[in-house]
């Protein structure tokens, strides 16, 4: 299969190279940054394009890309219902052209959540620690807060935790994301790790995921770029991909 | 719902005697033990019977309950393939009649292994670490070994874990289970506990039960005699409970 | 070495009675509880009490200890410091009596909060996380409270946790303990168990007790009972027995 | 305090360059590789110069600095008890010089192996559990062999681990080191990390040191630099210096 690179000069996208490059049944063609044509992709024949580049710029990208039939995975930013919907309104016009947009493409982390989903209505109680390095501006983090928040809906109609919780001091319990109790450490010498806890009578299922490089999305775009002209039109998340 | 109990007074069944007593959706009936009569269970209108006896009973049992319309919820062992033939036989002569049979009521640990198994074929290295009381005969345990084995079964056709070791000692890369590495630790302190750990480039997905006390069954058989009746005929192991 | 037990009879007392029976070194003599008369243990010949009774009753039993030359060792809560000053006093003038009085006898929670105070000043970074069963009334523990307070008194003059958070959900980042963070999880299926998390850059160090039954007193209050006469006077801790 | 850095141009050196010019409390000095004089040291009045060159050079590095007297902190490897014997006699003809020498600079891994061998001898059961990426070429790693050897030599004289096992699968049981059992995990992902879980009735207490990135020397580095001049003559490891 022939891949080519948008933002092939960026960090991530020269990561994606070289994961390209070392992945024995993909050829990589062409890496095109800021003032390069998008023609060099139509020159080399590629298939399939991978693009890191930015929300001012995907757009354009994008339906140069439906236009000339070359399909497209894309862990670029910034995609609104509006822009989903234009997006859309093109792969209808071209059939058999397939497009993947993924927020994530760290196949541990999206795991992690589906498994989270599926355990949740058959424990009474469920809490989420996310660990970080101190850098980090938010807490909880965005991980987190979907996670709960998958966790929540499954929940649906069930009691909430059992928590007998009378005295204490203030933020002990944690952040409540509809119900979730969430608690963030960040801590020097991490990375990005979460850890979702579920408990009832005599037991408890951790799931834990650890991110200790900032490569983790490699695998998950290189699986996308395999499976994502079997898809035509428009498949929003890896997970489709991971027939859970 | 009306319940009934088969060994009432084994430590097992009077924690499932205990679990249903509790329970604000279900009636306890009928205990019944070594000398008692199964009919207190026709006399009490009883509408599903949990079997935890013994593997030299549980057969005339259950020709007892499905003879007389009742649904049985079975966490005796011993269930050869000629026993579950046969207790197919009698189930298509009883139409509407559930029987459901599980070696594990642990919902933790059945979702554990599920997971394991939908993780298996993303990562390029999987091994399992086991942790039990020191009392233990066996080495791995069983649980861990089926795990290992559903895992290899899923990586069917991918390449074996990536391991470079070549001088060492023998044993600590640990027990070979269809080419799953397989670690049993010993502790005084605890009880059992299994962790399965997934890697790949930058991340790693880990997937941990804790069994801290032997009720951890209840809430497993439970889930089990809510449903049973909605699914006549044989049923094997609580997976399809689950819905996953 | 003779041995016998005050509050025998309570649920603590007898569990401490069976781990004296069936330690090699050790002989049982004499079971005291409330109606019994404490002349027992002389007329045994006992060389060591232990008192798991009650505030009520434990300064009268020391006394009647101290007075006949027989050793304690008390896992009784409720000594203030009057208490201690009038048990020293006692002591003071029976020359080869010792008595030790311990808040905590699981020699991992007190191994645990050593460790924590002895690596504190090395890291730039640390936290605790508590996770205990949902009937618990406090959050944070006893335990953490006490373990973050020993923390940030060996960590006075350095400076705090870097923490670039400026977004977020409350709670989410903890409980403040005079600047140690501290996170509580309340989750069905847990015990009592501890982890002290520290960081610096590329590495981490935790310290993690976990409590899975509730005699984890045992192996602290033999070792107290084999060592308390080689220290006369007053003992307040098991720390000094573990020659750290 | 002014320092200089032997092996400047080396991953290692350089990194160790950033972190006296980022630590507000030292000044680099110079920065002496392959082809340059030592007399810069000299030039430049440095007073710890830190060496992580190779064996071939570093005994005479440390000659002409002990010679010139300049304090030395050594990560450089290949210090053989005729080597140490003959720092030791240099430095005895240079009274105040002070030289530490040092296998591991992870304060982490080197407290995590002192709070190890103190625990060691108060719980019945003791195994270890190391983690690394799979490029690496010994099982079990050195690190976790000397802590088992810590381990065993501190519980000398003590029953060995309980241990019921009587069938299995080999291996499953880890690698025996000394009596302690280790077990080697090998996982695409991992960078260098170890647990050492102690148990006992009722608790365990794990002690688990996470190495995230191979800068992690750091920390140790700048701390032997700060107390070296204090501690004339020779030292051996950081351990003296954290006081335990």
């Amino acid at each position: 299969m022939r891949v080519g690179v948008l933002g092939a000069k960026g960090k991530v996208g020269a990561t994606i190279v070289d994961g390209v490059e070392s992945a024995e049944d993909l050829v990589f063609t062409a890496g095109v940054d800021a003032d390069d044509s998008l023609h060099a992709f139509v020159d080399t024949d590629t298939a399939v394009v991978v693009d890191f580049t930015h929300p001012s710029v995907v757009m354009d990208n994008l339906k140069f890309l439906v236009d000339h039939g070359i399909h497209a995975v894309v862990g670029t930013t910034g995609f609104t219902d509006e822009r989903i919907a234009q997006v859309r309104e093109w792969l209808e016009a071209a059939p058999g052209v397939a497009v993947l947009i993924a927020p994530n493409f760290a196949i541990g982390a999206v795991l992690s959540m589906q498994f989270a989903r599926q355990a949740a209505r058959f424990f009474e109680s469920v809490e989420i620690i996310e660990l970080h390095h101190p850098q980090k501006a938010d807490a909880p983090s965005g991980t987190a807060a979907r996670t709960a928040r998958l966790i929540a809906e499954a929940r649906k109609g069930l009691p909430p935790n059992p928590d007998a919780t009378s005295t204490g001091i203030e933020g002990a319990r944690g952040a409540d994301v509809d119900g979730v109790p969430v608690h963030s450490v960040r801590l020097a010498g991490l990375v990005a790790h979460q850890e979702v806890l579920f408990g009832t009578r005599g037991e408890t299922l951790t799931i834990r995921h650890d991110s200790l490089d900032r490569t983790s999305f490699v695998p998950g775009v290189l699986l996308a770029v395999r499976h994502v002209a079997k898809r035509p039109g428009l498949t929003v998340g890896i997970e489709p991909l991971l027939d859970l």
